[in-house]
């Protein structure tokens, strides 16, 4: 089975959004084994809308829309593909029931445009709203189509309600199974050249690498007839890639550092806090970002004002003082401050410059990441490079880095 | 001018990541009056690679592509490209001498798989390195294609030093502003049945929507001779809808909340800290996104475990015992206990559940914000929906709305 998947909205190509759903999608039918070769975007226009569907379902199996689902006038896919089938729209007037009865629970009046959404073309199953926007699906002789709407979550839970188990059945014998291996601290190139003669043999897993923010991603991914089958491919290839990258592959028990550090910490059942500045809160952000973070994650201390280092961290005046609050010195006490303040086993810190200026003698990128465990404080000076907002996803790798080569010891 | 973007990858069709680089690129031609009418994305294969090349090139005068351009077997944009136009590569000697020094000055070997790197099109024009991988374009009869790199930030550099300055001229006369009017506490369509009228009798500026985490964005896009006729259309239709939406419609000051927040604190020379939870620091984050911040924000507590709210911010015992960790009088303890431990005029807090389990009793989706200015403090309490991303981001909104708010009363 190929599926394409089309994202509709005039905000993707002003570049107001990100196309998120596409990304969401993808990486759900990978896990069923479904193929999917295309993405594209197209804006609220009726016309060209009805072209890239038109498009898609002649080289695909089956095409999935996001988003033109909504009640105001700009929301035109179900009108595009009504068009592409050459069918008209019809009222489902359960679903009409529904949207009112949204309303009444809520205490709120239904706006009339609202009917708007259950207006579908003929044809056409129901997908139940999550929130107002219903979704539906038509099989046709070009193909089967799917149109769910844009809101991420409310795409998101049809997604898992509806169309991974319509899809599940169709895509047959063949599973997809993905594996990444993360390398903090070694080039994509340099990489590369450790293990480019087993990229090279290989075909089943094929290997492809993927660089950002100071990490790469060496990901495996394998075709076969069961999740097993698929990973019993891909063990040995990854087991090999392991031993060759050494130190800098960090150890398996997670798709992100976030995890992998928090699966280290559980398995202890120790407690982890931040100490951080240039990175706002982002540290912690990440550490909370999957369920079941209360388990490890006790709290961050983010000083952003040189003020609050002091006196919210306990950095000493003279450490400040003498070495600025972008040293070696100064992410020492913080990590000891994190750890002493949250009562926390681990303390990590970052401070740096996220630019664009210089700051007290620093230059843009200077990053320095600490972790305070048992009697022992580690700093690592890191170089952040490109714009602010690389520069801050980089102080995340590396203390997150430093964190689990500090657990592993 | 019409533009289309290529997104090369597997890694996009699996889901890996999204496909930011099209949203930078969009959104940056969109300020130029460049059209983009299309995206789209393909993998890392060679025949379907320059069939969605050469299909964009049909369609569009200008191709700018992401991705591929590494010194990976698996990078080959610059042979899809070549194959497109009919060419061969040929090794570029001044990009081959960078690519060594840039190693050299580093102090490391370069891989020489690197070379790879720099055998571009016949025909093509260099575009010099950010990190190790140039760009290129080609004028070809067929159109423009600008092939760029897809790490983001070497992507964006080359953006503003090459691609915009060599489409502006291109462009001509006509220039696309767009201005957005941002919606909180008041759905999307209820929004539309506000300004449904406005929205029926305008074509320049265009109207539309764009619904997300508990804010509703109203886009006004106004095509025109020059930036300031563009803006002068849309003030009466921008003046006009502000007064309609009233209290729900953000007052003017930036394109997204933080940045709001963050100039109405700075014309106050007024400082902002923040005690939170289940946004584990996204709203120190958010507030530290843009540069400058260090002006206003001065930290923040993310006291995530509850004796970290009671050790860390000073949220009263009794007050936790009796009310629990997600409740309106914690969360007012919270705010009062950020403006306090950081010494700030504005203390904002955000307390509640993220989920997907509820906890103490609150459901998920409960979530407390509040907000201390002089001798105030605010709380309200909103209701999160969705997955626990959405909970978390809403949650973010709803406190930069109360901050707002309490800083306009």
């Amino acid at each position: 089975v190929r599926a394409e998947i089309v994202g509709i909205g005039t905000e993707l190509l002003l570049g107001q959004i990100a196309n998120t759903n596409a990304q969401k999608i993808s990486s759900a039918l990978a896990t069923i084994g479904v193929d999917v070769f295309f993405h594209s975007a197209v804006g609220d226009n009726l016309e060209r809308m009805s072209q890239v569907i038109e498009g898609a379902l002649r080289r695909s199996d089956v095409v999935i829309t996001t988003g033109g689902l909504g009640p105001t006038p700009d929301d035109v896919t179900r009108e595009a593909v009504a068009k592409v089938l050459g069918v008209g729209l019809t009222r489902n007037e359960d679903l009409a029931e529904r949207l009112r009865s949204f309303f009444e629970r809520r205490g709120r009046t239904m706006p009339e445009s609202n009917l708007r959404q259950v207006d579908l073309p003929e044809g056409a199953v129901a997908i139940t709203a999550e929130g107002t926007a219903p979704g539906f699906y038509v099989e046709h002789q070009m193909g089967t189509l799917i149109a769910l709407p844009g809101v991420p979550w409310e795409m998101g839970a049809m997604l898992e309600k509806t169309v991974l188990p319509l899809l599940r059945e169709r895509a047959g014998l063949m599973v997809t199974v993905s594996r990444e291996v993360l390398v903090v601290g070694l080039g994509e190139s340099h990489t590369h050249e450790r293990i480019a003669d087993i990229v090279d043999e290989q075909s089943n897993p094929t290997i492809a690498y993927l660089a950002g923010y100071g990490i790469v991603r060496v990901r495996l991914t394998a075709k076969a007839a069961s999740e097993d089958s698929a990973r019993a491919l891909i063990e040995p290839v990854e087991k090999d890639i392991r031993s060759r990258l050494g130190e800098f592959a960090v150890v398996d028990g997670g798709s992100s550092l976030p995890q992998v550090v928090g699966n280290m910490l559980r398995r202890r059942g120790a407690t982890v806090a931040v100490a951080e500045s240039l990175t706002g809160g982002m540290i912690g952000a990440a550490l909370t970002d999957a369920e079941g973070a209360s388990d490890f994650f006790l709290g961050s201390a983010v000083a952003y004002a040189t003020l609050a280092k002091r006196e919210v961290l306990g950095v000493p005046e003279d450490v400040l003082d003498s070495n600025g609050p972008v040293s070696e010195q100064t992410a020492r006490a913080m990590a000891l401050g994190a750890a002493r303040v949250f009562g926390a086993d681990l303390g990590l810190s970052a401070t740096g410059v996220a630019g664009p200026a210089e700051q007290d003698g620093s230059p843009v990128g200077t990053i320095y990441v600490g972790a305070h465990l048992g009697d022992r404080t580690e700093v690592r000076r890191v170089r952040g490079y490109g714009d602010r907002d690389s520069v801050r996803r980089i102080a995340v790798t590396a203390v997150l880095d430093l964190a689990r080569r500090v657990l592993e010891a």
